[in-house]
């Protein structure tokens, strides 16, 4: 029987998704944990790797298992041979011909940032720390060009074997809140520059080629600081070259957020 | 000079606020920081003591300091010397008298909780997880009587030596919120009983006995399984009986978010 399942993990701890020689993967504790409720060697495919310190809410993956243990039971099983920074959300049986990663329709990636002179010590697990305010309105304007469906090989790290790099994205925008905490004021409201608040940039996409998300959101706060314009960013999926694009964002601010199918 | 700052930690790695012999302390990291800033040995007091693992927004602190630094610059040069799970937010001149600790009129603490079937990775560091509904309705209820000005005994921990046990409680309530995670559906919404959401109980006080704010959770969350009535609750106000209440809720949950003066 084929299964398909949600899990969450909160990536510090990980070199990422995929098994690697040089520290411990979410695919490793999860197939330890899914080999041992099943009482046989379990492999479990993921929609997608994530890069090592990258979190996810919804990441979605499929194995298959012989067992007699009810479906809705099997999170609870799984989940006490896993350690608490990984979680089985859910769990249902699926079509034999499922397949996580290549059935995958769209995924949903949010980039969490804060904007703040100082560190925000119960942000850093979770969130970049920009350390000036941002002009949202021109960040937006920018979601606008990157919108839609083009060769994204400007947003690609180096190291990728992708060939074809044309990718869709089918929606990006950028939502604020105000700064938790009694002691922030909300100086920096003058114009469209944002401060002391924080950021979610939320990308849905067929697909994304290596660190694109975490390069599209440095692209962005480059827009927002003024050190590149709307028209730089036009001109830069046009031209596709990588350089001249923002700062790849570290690994904890980048979350999976959901998978469709 | 005496300086007041307001000080954000997440307290994971600390015995707490207090130095003790058993482990690294949040006010010896800050002290250190201010002793290296100032070149001289500088202490630091705190509006009240923060347990093993609890969390910090708006913890205020003073200390006393002659130098040539301008007042803006201080969080820049002490958060040089800080880890960055503890960062002094803002800083100013305060009267010679000013004390953070006896001078507080009002603090506020928020108790952040997540109720699920499973645990949820991301929610682990700052929240406790409860993997039943609540009855919001009812806990709500209960936050009624518990409000206002009572001898609040039966809501301190053993090994307190504090003899004066009556407190004014201003405010306190229960804000709900939707899980992130887009795989989380909201199933039981049906009456009162909520689950799949995160609650944060928000309690203002001119002072808390020790683990009051922690018992006070754990008491409303009784009340939300229906282990407690409203009516449990007040007589257990009159009774003072600290064996009667609800259990102490985990640290990671609890969150200084601010202190009035």
């Amino acid at each position: 029987m084929r299964y398909r399942a949600v899990i969450s993990y909160f990536g510090a701890s990980y070199v990422g998704w995929q098994r690697q020689l040089n520290g411990a993967s979410v695919q490793e504790a999860l197939e330890n944990a899914l080999s041992k409720v099943f009482a046989r060697p379990t492999q479990a495919t993921a929609s997608g790797r994530t890069d090592a310190g990258v979190h996810a809410e919804g990441q979605v993956v499929h194995f298959d298992a012989d067992t007699s243990i009810p479906v809705k039971k099997i999170p609870f099983a799984v989940n006490a041979c896993l350690p608490r920074d990984i979680s089985m959300l859910s769990c249902e049986i699926a079509d034999e011909n499922f397949n996580a990663r290549f059935s995958a329709k769209r995924k949903t990636y949010r980039y969490k940032l804060y904007l703040s002179r100082h560190v925000h010590p119960l942000l850093e697990p979770t969130h970049a720390h920009v350390a000036v305010p941002l002009d949202l309105s021109l960040m937006r304007k920018a979601c606008g060009e990157i919108q839609g469906t083009h060769d994204f090989k400007c947003f690609e790290a180096s190291g990728s074997v992708v060939k074809n790099t044309v990718r869709t994205v089918f929606e990006l925008k950028i939502d604020s809140y105000p700064l938790h905490g009694g002691a922030v004021s909300h100086e920096f409201t003058d114009g469209n520059s944002a401060f002391d608040c924080a950021l979610e940039i939320s990308v849905t996409g067929n697909g994304f080629l290596y660190n694109m998300v975490r390069i599209i959101a440095g692209t962005l706060v480059y827009v927002g600081m003024g050190k590149l314009t709307v028209a730089d960013v036009r001109a830069l999926l046009e031209s596709g070259d990588r350089t001249k694009a923002g700062k790849t964002l570290p690994p904890q601010g980048l979350h999976l957020i959901s998978v469709e199918y």
